[in-house]
């Protein structure tokens, strides 16, 4: 059973666990940082397709099976898969999951899917609903940047505000039983919208979400971020990051100590020429399932707070002069279970 | 608590109720045989807005703020919302809900987005995760038309298998406390696509879906299209709805007798010129808070199972020659809750 603390907070009374995860990245993301953690580095981001988009369906399917294969699991043991992605109509999941035959809730919550998607996921195990649910998400440069930007032939110019949309999947399955990674607690985002209307400024538009999300969990649980080793936004990049410290600095929260961000941990920023950094729903799934996950399953984090944002606007309602709504939600992971009865994270 | 009685299947032990409902459509919806029931007709479907888009986040946002005002709630009372719709991004829910201050998870079922959000809602009530939970969804036919088709000024000619999409909305609150109408099991669909690429006919696409989901949900609960007064698919239309019985009929399943479907209920088929009849996530949202939960409520129909069907494609899949994945949810809603210790529904 949860526990709901607040109107945004649930505490997961028993602690479900991640049994498994995988990540998948394009080229660029596997000359990243990370190079090393990441489950399979896809140099041809065609991955043999004809489309990007099908090669990012491509992506989310194989992040999955390859999920279930390291647990020594089957598609058919799921009982729910939850996903999204930023296409129009999510067909990345749509046709990712087509041939998985599993119980399947769609969502939309752009960069933050999967937070959303991991969320729903350990909710529905800790509350026994269901043994097995699974969380994917996934973007493509390629795809992303024809849908919502420019075609790709025509190389427009970048401003520096502007966020690299990663190439790359991530995929974890959630069970009630018990081995770390753990899933503590979970805050549900609220559409938060400062009137920024600049799409090749995300970071910007996004950090209130962030901001007020984080906010909204340490004060629900009584905590502070230095209760944490590890506060991880999803994709708000340099510029991103830098107006949340701003924003939380107000309130008193000092999060520079311990916060990094997906989209600023997957490129060599200056040598990959990424500008504020990487974005895309797979930058921070891609990121949590291949170095965040071990980290904690290790111990070498102990309690992390995996902040996912999204900007949940389109290209027709920038058209029509829209500012951009956008969303965090929260998922508090850690190396150690809840104690019985704790009502506190 | 629920009870998974199936890989697809939850019972909602506790028969959570849905405590209020609303619907708003536009003018044709207004001619229709429903006229009467529903709360908000709009004449102007421009609802005063400079684009259709902004139009229909504006019904979202009335069908959300009146089934909140008919039950003396605020939208400070909701501990979620889960909303989806079918325009790129899901731009008319997350606008929508943008001033509404609630905790939000978005949503991408297509036309099965109410099934799937009064599942996901009714699933958070039950099992106390939330004490008030709303489901939300819409469409318009013009912000339909020209995202998926062609420019409304282009008059096309539809052929006979061509729906028509609503324009409506629909939005439901559930709770754990106990009054008619409730919900007392869902059944997760999956994906099904038999290969059909016809966007102009989407009920022969979905069929197959609605066909699997009431198949294994009658399984799961051994009971018989006859132990319901009504199996109510979303917007099969008249095309999709013979093939539900032709495939049902080949499992010796006889739907007919029981069975209507929103988008043949919502328009005089014939007088108002709309070929297969009514489409879009608007459709049985807007025929399920009008005009059937009062049904249920009192007891003039004491047992439905709700069944929407999505397609979910993209006009860029659909040019990149892809068949059309579906998939239905099922939620069944009774005059009566659930008897105590009741292992089926």
């Amino acid at each position: 059973m949860s526990t709901r603390i607040s109107r945004c907070t649930l505490l997961l009374d028993h602690s479900p666990s991640i049994l498994s995860w995988a990540s998948i990245v394009g080229k660029k993301e596997g000359e990243g940082p990370l190079s090393q953690y990441f489950d399979l580095i896809c140099d041809d981001t065609t991955l043999g397709e004809e489309t990007w988009e099908k090669a990012e369906s491509g992506m989310q399917k194989r992040a999955v099976t390859q999920a279930l294969e390291k647990a020594k699991l089957a598609a058919a043991d799921l009982e729910l898969l939850f996903a999204g992605d930023l296409l129009n109509q999510c067909i990345s999941s749509s046709y990712g999951v087509r041939d998985l035959n599993v119980p399947f809730y769609g969502l939309y919550g752009a960069c933050s899917t999967m937070a959303e998607g991991l969320s729903l996921a350990s909710i529905f195990a800790d509350n026994q609903l269901a043994n097995l649910a699974a969380a994917v998400t996934s973007s493509h440069f390629c795809s992303a940047e024809r849908q919502f930007r420019q075609p790709l032939e025509y190389g427009g110019q970048r401003p520096p505000t502007a966020q690299w949309t990663v190439t790359g999947s991530g995929a974890a399955i959630v069970t009630k039983q018990g081995k770390p990674p753990y899933v503590r607690a979970v805050t549900t985002g609220i559409v938060t919208d400062l009137g920024i209307k600049d799409i090749n400024n995300m970071g910007a538009a996004m950090a209130p979400a962030a901001a007020s999300t984080i906010q909204t969990f340490l004060k629900d649980t009584n905590t502070r971020p230095e209760d944490y080793d590890l506060i991880l936004t999803g994709d708000l990049g340099i510029v991103g990051s830098t107006l949340l410290y701003q924003l939380l600095e107000k309130d008193g929260i000092d999060l520079a100590p311990v916060h990094n961000d997906c989209g600023k941990m997957i490129y060599y920023m200056e040598e990959q020429d990424v500008h504020a950094g990487g974005s895309g729903a797979g930058c921070c799934a891609s990121v949590l399932c291949s170095y965040i996950l071990p980290q904690i399953q290790q111990g070498a984090l102990q309690n992390v707070l995996f902040v996912a944002t999204g900007a949940l606007m389109s290209t027709t309602s920038f058209q029509q002069g829209e500012s951009i709504p956008c969303i965090a939600h929260l998922v508090h992971l850690s190396s150690q279970p809840a104690p019985p009865g704790a009502q506190t994270p």
